[in-house]
């Protein structure tokens, strides 16, 4: 049988010997070998009455964590750049609200201090991968940390950037497989469930699936999210919108509500057949 | 309810209106939308006992189609070449004694006329994807031919390769996903299971996946198999060997007959859940 | 001092110890380490005048080998499919006239005998690089063979391909770096220069370049052929057509007159300063 | 003739009707369209004599900027990390003996106060490159800012992040190229000459190249530093050490003096051929 400790505490990212896997909690939900966490939300918190709403979907569906952005940095000028603390403390109500820990991004070592007093988990986007200060800065920070891909990096990097977390002290890391950058922009970026499987081999930490990154067809983020599942996956992260049409932000690649249930039929029947269960 | 036709007679790659999918019948096994055909057999013909063995363990446990190289073309020419010939009858000896259509690949325009003797279908390799002549011989071929994805091929170029065989007047194509060239070498191609997603909503053809070409651990060619199905595959394309470490070739990334009932087991219990049987 | 054999007669592809460099001749013109060779010509073999012209200006300002396509196969059945035998013999007589040597695809093993009637050299496009077939033919022809990158070709495979083609017996091949496929696709392909400066220390082989697979502004084009260049190429493969408004084929990436002078004079300038001169 | 101004006071990134392109200066040396700028220096400043002893060497040979390190953030725990402030005042101390301006890179927001005491200049890494807190903060930095191209940045994704820093008000920026990322790892990441000449049609910035991500071969960064100027570049970044064998970081691709030398000759001699001179 798998022995599963709750995290690990000393040691890096690679598995070593027997060691069995590193389980990281959310508020209390679990992320893990033997679960299979949903994580969701609107790609940003765009007013009270929109998070409240997304909230609610997100917990009568059964996702696990709420995930939403605040600060929403975007790599042009031109775009929406986020609420910043009004969005935390509406994204903490909404969240209370529904009974679900909050998952969401900070993007600069400065506001490390201000996203912990709201959130119960970090989001390191994949084109802050190897962004070091905040690297160190998420590491010496209390919270389980998320940490995405970047869109060009060998399992080999992200897994340094992983060590980089731990090393400042912080063992509760979760992986985020979200796509990589290949000549295939058909599909947006290319999700690489391959490498979900082999980071779980080489490393005890729990790993998720961004699903999203190939284009806006709700049939084809389904499709992909049972694949991930299927690939091994210990959790999702799912952009759920409560009316996407409306959506100041990455509306296209939400799902709605109903879309976003559809998805979770497919979730619950799957995850038996590969030893998981919905936490 | 989804219409479903033999073969389309007319048309192209692409879906136009409310057009039905095409089944591609290998022998009398139907590769499309509503079976999960598994396609299965050693990388090279070896030896009367070894294909015999090979075909006998494919059918056991469930394949549809054996399948297996003869000349083993090699981008090296230091590289073991195959038995020619001699081959080809050695596999549609132990095809017929075992109850299995034979599939094989055909590298030399010249060689389409002879492999067409023994083989039931016809494989156009990933390096082949482009190889003009070649697509035009087997499009005039009386053979159902499935066109693996060339490794820098975009989703729009390997349809346009398929256009090639339709248009020289054979219509029965079935597309095959085998991993495509990115930065992300630790794998070694990187499975893009998203293509085989969005061409299925582009095109009306069967689309297989082989999930190989990740390196040679049993477990992860499992786990892209089972990723496979849940995308909506129609079919694996699985390299068993009944003696992998025996192998000339390929050894370490096939599976021996106990890897390969696992997998069977897997794809019984995950086929259902995508609409799927096996044939 | 750099000693310089005519051709390899035995040995592959490597270097090996104090060996000299090979130099390739297509008629009598030189192709190795102390030239700067320009191949140029139109795409596609038109009609008799139009290759007539591009041969006089090819001749007139400095090109050392004429260069046309005659079956012209294209990666889609929609496309223009080339003049065949016709183009063959307009090509030669054109060549003739001007005074050049010529080049020339093949694509079909089977075309090989007939093409050799006509042409003074083979080329074997990117997408060619691993039919095996073809590379035994052109390894037995008695023809210098220019041999493409594939577009996913690592340096490896891309030498791998090279040694098919000596292997059968024929050792005057020329490598041509013509751009790879990677996730920028504002250019096309992109021009992997220094693998023109690493296949050249780790082969003995002659390299070219072919700097039109990024867009088609003529700048560009002659910006890419200056840096070839400086890099270390032992000559340019250029599309050069007498009117390239009215081109049938690559119009757009194709050279006037005009254009062709100034790249001549540019690098008339800069071949000195790499050791080289035009033959 | 072409017209050339300072530095755009107002407008993005992209050309616009006939303006002139941009002159950034550093100290009083240009990097711009008529000039040839090499920026030149070690890895990281390791000891008061090593910086020392680089500086002379760069100004000797005609260097126009000394570029050392002295964060030396990198994407692993286990690696030298630099000296921090006081590599700083030892490189400023270096660089005015010398009479050089002065670059070095910043990777954390809340270092830039403190960098711009120092230096002359600001390098952002290509991992930062999409660093937007870190794009802010020099945006309102007075200070010309040197951009590394992301290994998986498209040009326009380049542009926009120029855009974030001209943006936030600082319109002295300057573009570097130093390869991307491509499943060709035999060189390291692909330096993508292309790209340069493209972006200097679509910007009126300057743009410098850096050829030493691609192996250590002091020959191929040479050819590729003759390739680069070839392909208009205005400047290079050149890794000098005084003892590369001596380094603690990056010796293998760093130039030692000699090497360095042969590459000034080089440049010189190439950089009028495309109508640049040395500041």
């Amino acid at each position: 049988m798998k022995q599963v400790i709750d995290v690990k505490t000393s040691g890096g990212v690679r598995r070593v010997g027997a060691g069995g896997d590193t389980v990281v909690h959310v508020g209390g939900v679990p992320v893990g070998p033997d679960h299979l966490t949903v994580i969701a939300g609107p790609s940003t918190v765009e007013s009270e009455e929109q998070i409240r709403a997304a909230a609610r979907v997100v917990k009568r569906l059964g996702g696990g964590i709420l995930r939403a952005g605040v600060f929403q940095p975007k790599a042009s000028p031109y775009e929406f750049q986020g609420l910043g603390e009004t969005a935390l403390r509406l994204l903490r109500d909404a969240a209370d609200e529904a009974g679900l820990p909050v998952l969401t991004e900070v993007a600069d070592p400065r506001d490390v201090g201000l996203v912990v007093e709201y959130a119960d988990a970090l989001l390191i986007a994949a084109r802050d991968m190897q962004n070091l200060p905040l690297l160190k800065e998420v590491g010496l920070a209390r919270r389980p940390v998320f940490l995405e891909r970047g869109p060009a990096a060998t399992i080999e990097e992200w897994m340094l950037a992983a060590e980089c977390i731990l090393d400042a002290g912080n063992p509760q890391v979760v992986l985020c497989e979200r796509g990589i950058r290949t000549f295939d922009t058909a599909a947006g970026a290319t999700l690489d469930l391959a490498a979900v499987a082999l980071v779980k081999r080489l490393s005890h930490l729990p790993v998720v699936t961004d699903p999203h990154y190939h284009g806006g067809h709700p049939d084809l983020i389904c499709g992909m999210a049972r694949a991930a599942v299927a690939a091994g996956s210990d959790g999702l992260m799912i952009r759920v919108h409560p009316d996407p049409d409306r959506a100041l932000c990455e509306g296209p690649q939400s799902l709605g509500p109903l879309d976003f249930a559809a998805l979770m039929h497919d979730v619950r029947r799957l995850a038996p057949l590969v030893g998981k269960k919905l936490p």
